[in-house]
């Protein structure tokens, strides 16, 4: 399985419009990861470094960086530094709870480290996180991240308990999608700068992330995502996708989850996808990331902060496309 | 299996001693506790509530309260009830990795509700515990907590690094004590009162109470611990009883840790007991409460604090007498 590319194209157009200052700040933020999961012995040093070089899109800390814009300084980078702490954190423990292989194309910590480092590793990042600000005295970012991470801990409370109940609807789905990933890119966009118009589009430009997410676990491929067609069909996730497929194949709501293996999952997402249920979440998220758009209108900032965080929702979407 | 008393004689000689204000502050703190974990949700409240109620000794707020004194007021009792909830985070953690059934007598979260649902608990717990300083703005105590829970990932991360290696030497299992207990303790003091005597204070009666911890694994009896014994070394966890006991008894180095099933774990308990280890073990505890209490000499407080602190750390020896 091939690993995704360190740097998705997404962010290389962002990085690609914008001046000289937010490189330089993203690679402090590299560095002050690198910094902070240092030193707390070898093990966690080596499944967080794991962690860090495994990836992902940085999307979060680039959230913080543009809204806090170039006079953001210092500040931004803590911040940025520490809400991506909290994301790995919670990767690490959904890897513990789905016993997943792979994220990203390599071996989770779950897998390569066992279980119960894994716990111990992501209740370390969650701690550094907020030691981060704490010691820097940054109280309104605190504030921020701890509001942020109690919804995130009860998304994932929510997600447990709704999984394998075909019942599940749209509205209930779409307030665990909050809680799980809205709130994350909300709270990103609030420590860079409050404002309730970037509020708002930091929580439409998550929710379309996650909407985007579970599109992309239906319809793979595989050596894109990093990971097997139907996970979360596995895990006994019920999705979007699913819920809307289901609205027009309403024999998919008699499909056994408990019962489902590798292949009946796939079998599962082809029946999803011949519904046509994948554009009509794909056109949700689309309308999402343009409302979010426009609640930039009313935010005041410099244009190239508006254009760059254009550039970014576009990712968001183009990722998927 | 008994479940022990809620109020445990200690904390009842403590209370006996002291002024109303001890009492009624405690009463507060778990009203505080409650209202914490209520709101968020029925999976929860249901599994915390549950963790709330199976007790505890409520030591690490005790110690709040007292180092505080009475004109610490509600900033004390808010801090006490966050190191609570980072202390049963931890709980509710641990139990994650052991697959302990049982807790102090009662169903374990992880065994009742789930490993999945016990991680997002815990997960919960720590924001919750978090977000209670940082939303009262208690810039030092948010600082002080966090550095405490990064200690606790780290020794937990040490204590499962170590595991079923019988070459554990005396230092390293000390400062996997003071990483995974008495940082804690020595946080509770702090957030009390931030002074260097109440500080070495915490430290020593938060190693003598690990101590003595685990020489209760393995002299039990089950009906006091809630436990059965020799769970410790079920999970490969070598504390200094063994480590005392192996040296006067070589043989026991050459033990499979990873073989033992619980007849084998009681008859190895026999075994480090036959040694003596227990009461070397025991007098090493006493010793740290002595050298603590002598640092409480020190400090600069009430005849009453001084007096109620030193019955806590008696309490901490008793427990286990």
């Amino acid at each position: 399985m091939t690993r995704p590319s360190a740097v998705p194209p997404p962010v290389t157009a962002v990085l690609d419009a914008s001046s000289r200052w937010l490189p330089a700040r993203l690679g402090e933020v590299e560095e002050l990861l690198r910094q902070t999961v240092a030193g707390h012995g070898e093990a966690l040093t080596e499944d967080a470094t794991a962690t860090l070089s495994a990836g992902g899109k940085r999307l979060r800390p680039m959230l913080v960086l543009l809204c806090a814009g170039e006079a953001g300084g210092a500040a931004s980078v803590r911040a940025a530094a520490a809400i991506e702490l909290v994301h790995m954190a919670t990767l690490v423990h959904d890897d513990v709870l789905d016993e997943a292989p792979l994220r990203r194309g390599l071996p989770t910590v779950a897998a390569s480290s066992g279980r119960d480092r894994a716990v111990a590793t992501g209740d370390l990042l969650l701690a550094r996180a907020f030691a981060l600000l704490a010691d820097a005295g940054d109280r309104r970012a605190v504030e921020l991240l701890t509001e942020a991470s109690v919804a995130l801990a009860r998304g994932e409370l929510a997600q447990r308990q709704d999984a394998f109940d075909l019942e599940i609807g749209e509205s209930r789905y779409l307030e665990r999608c909050r809680l799980k990933t809205a709130t994350l890119f909300e709270c990103a966009c609030l420590l860079g700068h409050d404002d309730p118009g970037l509020r708002a589009f930091g929580a439409e430009v998550g929710l379309a992330f996650q909407l985007l997410d579970d599109v992309l676990d239906v319809c793979g491929p595989p050596e894109r995502t990093g990971k097997a067609r139907g996970t979360d069909l596995l895990d006994g996730t019920v999705t979007l996708p699913l819920i809307e497929a289901a609205a027009s194949d309403p024999g998919i709501r008699d499909v056994d989850l408990h019962g489902l293996d590798p292949a009946g999952a796939e079998a599962l997402c082809d029946r999803i996808a011949a519904t046509g249920a994948l554009d009509r979440v794909r056109a949700r998220a689309l309308e999402m990331v343009a409302t979010g758009k426009r609640r930039l209108d009313a935010a005041a900032f410099a244009p190239e902060q508006r254009q760059l965080l254009g550039l970014v929702a576009d990712g968001v979407v183009q990722r998927y496309s």
